[in-house]
């Protein structure tokens, strides 16, 4: 990933170490929002167990099946939306080929989403 | 689906007690088996958490709340498949109004899956 | 729907003749509606390649994309409503195995109209 | 993606002209393909017509309807890979504000791709 362009030992304008570079993720600032949504989404499934062990009507399971997977979809977005802000801006930043792969990656992530 | 439960003196023609009377619902007797997926669902959201622990790559945790998101989907039209089965399908045997409240209630509850 | 209850000379009371039966499907008594909305889904197709030829910018064109979908899966959820009210509850009051046969289509059907 | 026009007199590092810039979109260089597709879509949206004016069964119906909304995301997709690819990946290169604008944007419109 760390592509030093130049051997040389004064880092020319062109060379870009991005966060990426290092190993820091786009989504990792936001991490324990993240945690803290993925633990609410984890109570709302044993909600749902919870349910159908007492026997509670199909359709307000349904309703409750939509406001999880609506919480998924949500939390996707807001790695995919910091994705595309370090990680594929980075690479755009950087030149070279890696661009393409990463953006042929993100929208096969989002086709991926589509189609659930 | 037409269930006279008891032998009783002659139920009248319009008289059908359902499954759904007695406040059994259509997927009662698939209980066991939803305990099962939601609780795999419950391991695949503690699986997500992990991934946002340990900085695993954005896309990869992308694919794996798309496999989740998936599954719901999936729970959620088993589920929806036995309630036409028996509740919708109980409305009609008894006849009068309440098919038309079943189905609308039904519909409303496909386009919130589908607005997710 | 039509249920031809008793009374009547000579049908047994297991004989039901209901619209299905007669090739009349549940969205047929909507069918100018339903004409008049796919041609404006048909506009907003149209529309789409008139933004494209004018080269118009890409996240303008996604957003009328999303209108046109939403329209498409509007049109779905009506004739699914329908179906559901008609043929599905037609083969619940026939009684016998149709009603799982008629069932597992629709689901099928849900199920595409998700993974879309 | 870089590309500092021609003639000019020693632009600044800072000053990066983009095809973006010359109203040139990402998607214009796809434009007969999109054209293609798009006319692709509007003759099913036809047939759709022509499958409600003669009464075909209600779950064909459907399956066409999906099949349709499948070829508008899949549209959108290939839309919305090129933005990213151009539009995105120039504002990131030119640096300042303008990806953060560019990436919120785009998420939006994949949450609305979603939310259909």
């Amino acid at each position: 990933m760390t592509t030093t362009e130049t051997g040389a030992d004064t880092p020319s304008s062109t060379e870009v170490v991005t966060d990426h570079d290092r190993g820091i993720h786009g989504y990792h600032h936001q991490k324990q929002e993240h945690l803290k949504r993925l633990r609410r989404i984890e109570g709302q499934i044993r909600g749902l167990q919870r349910m159908v062990d007492e026997d509670v009507y199909c359709i307000d399971i349904l309703t409750q099946v939509s406001a999880s997977t609506k919480a998924l979809q949500s939390f996707a977005l807001q790695l995919l939306e910091e994705h595309l802000r370090h990680c594929v801006a980075d690479a755009a930043v950087k030149g070279g080929d890696e661009i393409d792969a990463k953006v042929k990656e993100a929208t096969q992530a989002i086709a991926r989403m589509l189609r659930t």
